[in-house]
């Protein structure tokens, strides 16, 4: 008997039952429930769950036996393999230290992904993403904005990437490009969101005088900068740290939130809630 | 028609089933599932649930319902009134941080406890414990220890407490009181466990020159500073930092990590493992 | 051979020699120099000291020695006898958590000063303080707030305090108070500035769905929250804490952020550097 | 007019005057204080000082104004070029995150050091390490760890070496090895020590149920795991967290506290105090 390790995750307006309708189910094909988490949302009223399972029966059979229940309880819901890796494709500009943390990560088993190319605004990366033995793509704003992105939605496509990460990317997606991606593209933003949107953050902190700074993964949507927020960690600084030595400092913090929202995703934790984030597990 | 709140934990040898079985009934009496976790562990091959819970039914019919199926499950399980608080005895030395912040986090409703009194074998908190209105048990050791904790856990069993915590409480308890008190007793250790067990942990810590100290929340058992960790805690210091200091420091700590378990405890959200605790929710 | 411990703190626009005409001088009087630190901000190109001392002659002979060499050099310097502690007036409101902990570590010698009364806009706090022996000023703002501000700072001048702690005190100090208390006020936003400036910073932490908050101490400026960051910290939160329980987890870093800064404070640590602060050793 | 940067540290029995015999000789020689820390040890009645300094002198002129004076005073003292990059030999074994970070760090000019080469007693690396440009030596043990740490203490005199780093170099040194490179040999381990000491310290920690984990930089000494603490860091974990998922958490942690001690050592803060380190600035 083979033992599948898939992920149940599904949101419904909050209402009684839903739990005591999907469980039964679950052990009528002879799953065991390794994990599960419950979480009732009591703004908006919604019911957010997650549950691993380890199933007896393969993917489309369990799917199957669950739909028609889903659909009576109005679920949102998804059935996910947890052999199938999520297929990612990042985006860098010339600061490499997230991107090379991703890779790294990824090689050594520690991320569940696979990372099925590179795209740049810039070649810095080029030959670090190729001795990986990754694809690169080289694609310029000289073109302009518009041509630039469909290029880059078309790459999405080929790849058929289920998730695209803005490792330090440093253009702004236009509306349609952010909108088209939503929910499946997160960004590290080097500061700690709400504080210090826009441009150079770190620069900022320090005029600020903060104590500690920060690093904020979240979606991207059409509003910069306010997406849902996933994960976000923070570094103490001194009155004697430079805005230079806080990029330094934020460096780790980023590679490290993002490559934890990253990983979240992949494994079907994140819920977006409106502008919220619900992690589960 | 009234909503309770309740608390359903169970643990149970793991085998699938069980929450497709506690689900349905939660259902049936029209309960709504307001939060839920489960844990199975690997290791111990124990399932573990906490399921919090709007119930239109009374505690003891809801009993009533689980009680046969929790049977045939093979449950060890309670269910909690979250109305009810839980009765907390405090047991203090000297050192009065952790008392005066369990008793101001009570008074302000951050804690969900009474305080039933205060145990001491100094007198030096009967004044603070009595302005807060508060029953104080001056317990000095002249009489021997066996003397003084006899009366001790008299004085547990008269205030019928559901939970003793050693807030800086500087005796060794006996083997067999310990015993006694298993799970239902947690004390409070400066230091970060397992490191600096025993006498002085600050000054141990000072001589080994570490960078970061801390505080640990654990049940009592026999074995001294060996009982399972409920929370534990960190600060930086440098080396400027003298053993005096790290005490002053480590105050702060100790208050946050025992309040946090006290209240975990408090809303049943931990289990004894073995040796280890697992923390729902 | 009386030993006298001293700070002696400097800042000076930035040339050489400073610490080469200063040392020798601290010498010739037969200090000994226990802990110093310099920094010097290339930003403002000024020069900042702190050096404390082992004496064995009176501050007034120290400071009579200093004095022409300090003239000399531009110094804006300042020789404090630690055995001296800082005159301290606390304003609170309806919360106390953060006032109790400061009275209570002062109490406890962690907190080198001397809480000199305690101000309110309300009577909530008055039992507590005057159970701890100090002189509790009710100062509600019914006869408006021009003349509650005057009768606040008779207070301050009549108390000699050094400095003033808004310890959760909810009201706005106008223009020109703020202004006269400059450097020697220091106020606890609960939150992690500059995120959710104004009112209900939990409030506005959880709706914008952040997974860190957090506390800032700062000089009171005409500026409102944006004073001068002496000292931040944070804790973790999840999707599932609400507002209400953000309140609650914040309010002990509110109090160990404030008492931090306080100390640090009374220790003649911290400097004002225009709209940031320098803390050193 | 040129302006040096050098860092000149010193340490001496405590006694009044030091600094007032330096800081005017630095100012002699035209220097400008840029930075200066000076900490006397009450407990071994020691001096330690830094001071960053921007000097129109070359190296070797400001050295023979100090020599003398420092031969009176007693210091063991030295001082140190900015802008000669610590020349570094990287130990490692077959993970690598804490190497790939360390030449990463390296490249980006985080950390101010040349990495002169990579020993290894496997080859898993060595692709990594060439790729980078670096020369990597494979030393196995096949012929016994006599002769394998006669070859590495040649390739370190060899390379001319300032720092030997062990990047989870999984041998232990031979007493006399590591007597040898006592002070210029940075360990990272893979626990917060003092607790977990000897090998798997993550399943050692995942057997006691500890909620934080840790890594620890120290200097290597011959008593295994109890050299002098640089730096720790610590991360949160759950009851849920597996041995191996605590192992992928450190690897973060690990490297980020490793790159911080050879960076304070780098820029010549650190000094051995007995079997602790005082961290300068």
């Amino acid at each position: 008997m083979t033992d599948h390790r898939f992920v149940l995750t599904f949101r419904a307006p909050d209402r009684p039952g839903i739990l005591a309708a999907i469980a039964p189910l679950l052990a009528e094909q002879g799953c065991d429930i390794r994990e599960a988490e419950v979480y009732g949302d009591a703004d908006t009223a919604t019911f957010f769950s997650r549950i691993a399972i380890a199933s007896p029966v393969v993917l489309d059979t369990l799917g199957t036996a669950i739909a028609p229940v889903a659909t009576e309880l109005g679920l949102d819901w998804g059935l996910h393999d947890l052999a199938k890796r999520m297929r990612v494709l990042i985006a860098v500009s010339k600061f490499g230290h997230c991107l090379v943390d991703l890779i790294h990560k990824t090689e050594i088993g520690q991320l569940p992904i696979d990372i099925v190319g590179v795209v740049s605004n810039h070649e810095a990366m080029q030959q670090t993403v190729e001795w990986h033995g990754l694809p690169f793509h080289y694609l310029p704003m000289t073109g302009g904005k518009a041509a630039q992105e469909a290029t880059f939605a078309g790459l999405i496509d080929e790849a058929d990437a289920d998730l695209t990460v803005l490792a330090r990317y440093m253009q702004i997606l236009s509306d349609d490009f952010s909108a088209g991606l939503q929910g499946r593209c997160i960004n590290i933003h080097h500061s700690f969101l709400p504080s210090f949107k826009g441009a150079k953050p770190y620069h900022q902190a320090h005029a600020r005088g903060v104590k500690i700074i920060g690093a904020t993964a979240h979606y991207v949507t059409p509003d910069l900068d306010e997406g849902p927020i996933i994960e976000q960690d923070v570094r103490r600084v001194t009155h004697a740290v430079t805005a230079d030595e806080m990029v330094a400092i934020g460096r780790e913090v980023e590679a490290s939130v993002l490559s934890r929202a990253v990983r979240w995703h992949a494994e079907h934790r994140v819920f977006m809630n409106g502008n919220k984030t619900v992690v589960l597990g």
